[in-house]
């Protein structure tokens, strides 16, 4: 006798069978927008280029959004999985195999019913509780929730929580909880020399040789020492390219991209100002093309990081690590967009952008009742 | 009334007629070599690859080589020229243009009615007098000059002299001849690292970061201080790459192009040692490719170099300027090969591998007569 599965489980089943590749959402909004508007949510549906974002929200106040995405990584060689990825399967050992089981429509499905039971049993919430859900989170990631947070910000809107339902998960679903996210910060460098042949140096002015040192500089600074909630701030040197081949030239040009992922001890501007002051104090001759990808956002003791630990502590009877570490997210957006306390919140992330993803069947019923909890104590 | 051109003139603007792009010959060595048997040389035409050569010679015992290429490089934008470059004129300033006046068939032209007159004079003169022809000089230079020294010297012969013909000077005819050139070694450099994402530098290792400080090194390096014959030697990086263009990855591995320009007062095999010791002092984990392009050759004080500087001041009434400046040159298989001193004159350089190429007419006569007298001096 096989148990009947659980809400939840039965909910990512149908939304894993829906082969939504980024930035296709495959129907999986329409079917949890159903659900949400017969809780009386009210539904925006938000076209932005090819990508489609739902804006749900349920009452009035202070508001907690619920955000996630619909989109799913590439399957890589499907040869290679053990159950097709889109046909999701609960393998004997009680995990929901498929692409999006822990990135994370897993996730969607435990917030969608986690809603279901809380607003059943409080009808006449406080506040307001509100759904974000995208389907270019793995893509661009343009057209996606930062265009629908620039939306709402440009009529005024504001959250004061989040959870976003990131696989922040190790061992355990719960055990991490991230409280914020390093920045991101981008340059093209441009050096520029003087273009020659190599037995009349003279004539040349070779810009590998000028940059050289700067680099050493660049690469060997120590831009902060991080604090308690971020490691210190680390630069990168991702591409490098000069000369078109030939032996006997010294390049007229050398081209290096750069990559800052930095802590909230500096800001973007003080670290193109220092990088600046490095080049500069080798006399450089340069152009530098900058891209801010991300500011960093942190979420220090509040409502919702309270709300959060003593729910999954509720739940899970561990207190969660609370950490900032790894790329960057859709919290960024709404953590600047909105002035919301952001926190990511999932399961665990061993296979995600892997081929056999797969989340335990029975984490995912523990993370729809941590959700429940915290909609509780915030809006409870 | 226009003068009779003279034979030297003559003879230039019947090979300057012949399309010969690097590698062809364009029958330039079948009308040098008629005229050289004509005078009772022994012609041996070495073909080797798609290139010809010609080794002539006459007479036993001391041997003078003349040496010169009778490829040319490609025209550019024919447009840009003021005469068709393959149908020689003479302007109204008196210069021969077309490709190849200067570099190098003015001075093969220059060589054989030089040779003419003094066999005519000289019938039996001393010791041997032998010239060198190539069509592969311009291109790769492996099937050209090297190969024939290389079966010279495999069937024991050797050469006291050498005159080539490579356009030396700068401004008059003879101002300037080369008694020398540096050494060319070149080296293709791969550091190892570790691929990543940006976010995660810890599980990196980036092998630009890794090798900025090395190549600083090696570009501040003071390889030795040159001597009365040779500038200090020089390192030039020619080309660097890493990175597939992805700007949150740390590449795997950086490709760094070198070359030294050497002196010497340094050898091959100390430049190697001294580069893998500045990259070992800073850890790195890499691998090198060496390819010795040409060792330095040098030639001081001795009857050559007596013969040509009393020739010029004969001829021209100054005494020339010794160089070992520029690129490399077929001179340094000579030295090496046939254990030869060498000396490099030939016209005014200003134009060669350009649009317009061209040379005074009258500077061709002036070095026809240097190069008769330097004969009359060595072999008279
Ligand atoms: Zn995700
Ligand atoms: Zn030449």
């Amino acid at each position: 006798m096989t148990p009947a599965p659980s809400d939840t489980l039965a909910l990512a089943i149908d939304l894993l069978s829906r082969r939504s590749l980024t930035p296709a959402d495959a129907g999986c909004q329409t079917l949890l927008g159903e659900r949400l508007e017969r809780l009386g949510f009210r539904l925006e549906t938000l076209h932005q280029g090819e990508v489609t974002n739902l804006w749900a929200t349920r009452g009035e106040g202070d508001t907690l959004v619920l955000a996630g995405h619909t989109d799913v990584v590439p399957t890589g060689p499907e040869q290679q999985w053990e159950f097709p990825p889109f046909e999701p399967t609960l393998n004997d050992a009680g995990e929901l195999c498929g692409r999006g089981a822990a990135d994370m429509k897993g996730s969607l499905a435990a917030m969608v019913t986690a809603v279901e039971r809380f607003v059943t049993a409080h009808p006449t919430h406080h506040g307001r509780l509100a759904l974000l859900i995208t389907s270019d989170e793995e893509g661009p990631a343009v057209d996606g929730t930062r265009a629908v947070v620039e939306q709402l910000r440009q009529r005024g809107e504001r959250a004061q929580w989040c959870i976003v339902g990131e696989p922040s998960s190790n061992d355990l679903p719960g055990d991490v909880v991230k409280n914020g996210r390093r920045g991101s910060l981008g340059a093209r460098l441009t050096v520029h020399g003087v273009q020659g042949h190599v037995a009349y140096p003279h004539t040349t002015r070779n810009p590998i040789h000028q940059a050289a040192p700067a680099l050493a500089a660049l690469a060997a600074e120590q831009w902060d020492a991080g604090n308690d909630h971020f490691p210190a701030t680390s630069f990168q040197i991702s591409n490098i390219h000069a000369g078109t081949g030939a032996t006997n030239v010294v390049p007229g040009e050398l081209e290096v991209v750069f990559n800052f992922r930095f802590s909230t001890e500096v800001t973007a501007e003080t670290l193109q100002q220092r990088t600046r002051e490095i080049l500069d104090a080798r006399g450089l001759e340069y152009s530098l093309d900058w891209t801010l990808f991300g500011e960093p956002f942190l979420t220090r003791e509040g409502r919702l990081l309270d709300a959060v630990i003593t729910s999954l502590e509720a739940v899970t009877g561990r207190r969660p690590q609370l950490s900032t570490a790894g790329g960057t997210s859709d919290g960024r957006f709404i953590a600047a967009g909105l002035g919301a306390q952001v926190i990511e919140l999932g399961p665990c992330n061993a296979t995600i952008h892997k081929v056999n993803e797969r989340v335990r069947a029975g984490d995912l019923d523990t993370l729809s009742q941590a959700y429940e909890a915290i909609m509780q104590r915030l809006l409870g």
